[in-house]
């Protein structure tokens, strides 16, 4: 058993947690997506997890069961709906999924929440779940809502120091960030058994134009799905990113809490 | 990696799967839900995915990632919405979550699809989320839908002699089984660690009225939220269990989804 | 004039009776489906208005018009979509309803509601709605809602001596029963006239499998629509089901609300 | 047994009627609503479900169950929500159940569906549900739907002559005909033990702005809720206004579906 | 820059207007809807704005963006959807969309806000989004809303005397006023440049049955869109017109509000 | 009247121009939100329109009217909601307008759509709203959308030559952009009799966490609303960012829509 993970943890247990000790909830938010013929479908929501969980031994919080399902993946940020597997949620949808775990969690006596996303897409779906929660917690104005919500992206923790050790040649910029060095890494720390190394594929920076199409121009986005090259991942360098987003993460969660103990 | 998890499946070995060996999908639906002091709060996702991954091994099937939230519990068959830890969806949520994954599904080519629910709350927003999906992809009549979807609560496939072993007492019938004897004995079998025996109450079974009142009347439902007797409970009956699910449903699906290949 | 139907009162009348006797307020709610060559497609809607208002008399309540229109039958408890007749809502549709529906009634003053149902797939969808309402009303937890409410369906008010007698072969439970020996018998006990005796089929129980699929296997179903045989039916079973029902859902009425005289 | 009413037949009978007879099918639209002290609450149910049958038996036509519930009464034409018995769904609830229904209908083959509304603050709302039944019908523009819909408000049927005769002293047009002498005549005419005479209140026309304001100004509408007085009603009048509506619908929807057959 | 005009005004200046001087707030909501072919698609919301400007100029108010989208339009209010450049929403998104705004205003401090509507299609869903965001905002009936609505459609406040100078030859109603001479004299005295007096086209005045059909027949509508012809109509018409709008609109929102000072 | 107004032109015009020129539309997409002291509350909706009307002589295109109401500000980049005058939409409903709109270009056989969006807020709810109108026209993937939809926020087509000169110290990148000198200069070019430029802020660049935390601590927002300063703003800059924005958007939509012709 796990004492972090909320899906391990009696009903007894984990008011004992919430009520006495005033525990943080961490929530991971994932998706099921394409991520290149080297990682697998989960690893938004696998990586989440393993953030949320390693950011909770750090501030004695519990994790919640993940979001498994996110927001379309768009041809930018996740090489879009045209991939066999990528299986996602309307955006409406998503919302509400969040403004009812948010107000199951105020109803339990939680008041301090962090949404851990790991999927980018989710983070206007989640922030849209978020505000309709706490208008409702709120009601309308006249009272305080009993809960405090954390949103946040876990690569944003990231460090231009860190950055420059983890991409020697420069770090070419979050928005290409998919299934390539820093996902890779860190799932090559965190599950390295269900990384394919060898299944890294040669495509090089997919090159977009500053608009969006619809339909999806899927020849903007390489065959593999990589937006950028995996190549020079490795396991030192995930373990480098995860420690930093934990300690980080850790740091401003007990800085924005604080005032609420 | 499980080669069975489409979780730890990258996209190309997935796409394969399902367009080549025409692989059933299995969809496990829990929640996170008070199970009494000795059984954990995701029972019910951790249950349905238990018996959908032995399902899967037996079919050459792929699980989805689980739905880890579920509908609202009621009094009468999980304690109901009162107790700490319980996190539910309001019920159209979970409907438009279900429709939004089949539709998906149907896009990559999965032609049989099956729902295995361990929440029986679930049971009726399960339904109505496959039913709006079957209407989007039949576009109003003129058209046969892309795929075959089977929803299945797993303790319907346990026979009378089995459940005559598990309770030599006599089964008591699964309205009460919530927390008890069948829950914990295949917990015992797949998460062994995640069970406290020593706290099994001793609360007798809950004794309900014919109706349902709103709000609830809590006075109903144990305080330990085990609507009957877990004592009983062993690894050897949970084996047991667990072991008709997986083969009669794999039976099943493979017969309803005969005429598919 | 019918004293105890809603739709028959005047407005002045209504409020009389709800603010100085406050009475119970009865609703029924229904479906248009098929239920055999025998029985009116209203069959549902029928019982639960002619159970209601024989309750209604018992309790001096009052009895709302009957939802006419309820969630999609179901091959297993209703025959299936895919039969001529059978008109249904989609499961949000009926919960709004039913939301909206209580949010008036606790403005008229009413404080017992109670919900006939008389068509079993409703059920769930209805316990939504009144959650729904329930939630509104009490405003995220910090008010008590103004009324109780009740729901039941209303054969689980009849006791094994009563069955025994309808079913002298032997009570095969509820399960198939539709347009069967049950409601026939109620029909002829309430409206004779909407009974075509000479039609009921000889179609024997039908037999499903442990789980449900989609689009329904229509052929899991009797050409008829019938679930079991409707043969021994009488307006004098009729006539005892209809009493004990009225009865003893008019006691467990009394008992539930005392506490709010 | 009425075979003009859908609730009394059975679905093979019903099948029959529509596929074989091409039977138009009437759907009467009402509300729950005060109608003064003389009227009942469900005086636009109960009329419009009149009409409807009456309009059945001229063009051999079957009538659904009635909406019971209708949209918010207000101030100026149904004297507002602040009545007690008054029972209103959402706009959009109304408008969604609509839309359930007539696809259901066009799934039964149902080729010409009349909606026959009596309660005035319906009409958009009813046209909004339409409008999305039939673009999910026709599939954004390729294909034609199978069924056509008329929607109407009775009163919009009766001639000037037979308003004047109804109105010796000059009809006031139907802007205050709520529970006034329209209503009243056509209650008596078909439901006389439903009106109480001696009831009918004294309160002149009520004087409007030319504006709504929200909240209701309760003071603008006469306490008794009566809009208009129904001084002079009359069976006689009654059997009037609902012979010409009777036959100018008819004679309207024979038209309108001419040529359908 | 022009001072009433919300969107031309800095927030700090805006708080200023509403919070220290109770300015009324003016929201014109119009549509994009075909008005023949000497008028153009944004007429409903171009004239709503002028008349809003006017009230504004009268009453020291501020008027906030115009609803540029409006309602389906309607054969015989505003020609049917069939015509190319007829851009409408969704029933329940305008009501949506107007609740927001309202709570919106409610958040500011307003306190007196009044919708000016210029397409009579949006009516019933503006007064749905009107009472949705009432019924937000008063709490289930515990708390006075903060802010007092109207809602009006303009021509409303014509009175005989000046419709009998417009139309010296009987006014025919508002019924077919659809872009003829009310609207065209309108947008003569407020958009001159934007009217092609030389395209009015010389159709009659269209005759609709007492009924609406769905789909739309649209040979009940004149080719050209306008439904009474615009002969006649003049700048100095127009200003009479609007003269009266303004003035007897100002007026009535200074009583209606009196009491909120 | 401007030709490229949609609201200035007659359907009969609008109609050619779109069937016989296959004319681009271009939806400018704004809010109602507070831009500091100096700015007016309408400058989103203001600058997308003037940007999107340049973009329209460029490439022969017709400009809609814009969406007035945005989706809630935010903290980090437009101040956040708890300022008085920002007047936004819930998502959903944002994303349903978006829906329904582009339904309605399809209709009128609009081949060609560019959504102008000058509110970074909107950005995801305007994708969701287009990624749902394409899934209605393409009916499930079985035919292809009849249109092509671009969504662009204006800012990304400014280069860095650009940037550098109207940024002698360095761009600070956009994410402070709000109020600052990029929209100042602007709208200086566009509007200069809205800029009150003795009232620009001292206020320096807003300083924010990695994370976003709900409900919002206005304290990270300075009080003017301003998240960078716009000193240095001048209708000259405005004019050359004006251009480029202009031209290379044009040019990019002449590429995009070329296979189109």
């Amino acid at each position: 058993m796990n004492s972090h993970l909320m899906q391990h943890l009696s009903w007894v247990d984990y008011r004992q947690r919430i009520l006495d000790d005033e525990a943080i909830v961490l929530l991971p938010c994932g998706a099921l997506e394409q991520h290149g013929p080297h990682l697998p479908l989960g690893t938004d929501a696998l990586l989440s997890s393993a953030v949320a969980l390693d950011v909770a031994r750090e501030v004695g919080g519990i994790v919640a069961p993940a979001f498994n399902y996110g927001y379309r993946s768009q041809p930018k940020c996740g090489g879009g709906q045209h991939f066999c597997g990528t299986t996602s949620l309307d955006g409406n949808n998503l919302s509400q999924m969040t403004r009812d775990v948010i107000r199951e969690f105020a109803r339990h006596g939680v008041r301090r929440l962090a949404l851990i996303d790991g999927h980018y897409e989710n983070q206007w779906f989640l922030t849209e779940g978020i505000e309709l929660a706490m208008r409702d917690l709120s009601q309308q104005g006249t009272r305080t809502p009993p809960l405090r919500v954390v949103r946040l992206e876990y690569w944003d923790f990231l460090t231009a120091p860190t950055l420059a050790k983890v991409f020697p040649e420069g770090f070419p910029g979050f928005a290409l960030e998919h299934a390539a060095v820093m996902e890779t890494s860190m799932m090559l720390h965190y599950h390295p058994n269900l990384v394919s190394i060898d299944r890294i594929p040669d495509d090089g920076p997919a090159d977009f134009p500053a608009y969006d199409t619809y339909p999806t121009r899927t020849g903007w986005v390489p065959l593999s799905g990589v937006l950028s090259s995996a190549r020079g991942s490795s396991a030192v360098k995930g373990a480098l990113l995860a420690r930093e987003v934990a300690e980080r993460v850790a740091a401003a969660l007990r800085a924005e809490f604080s005032d609420l103990s």
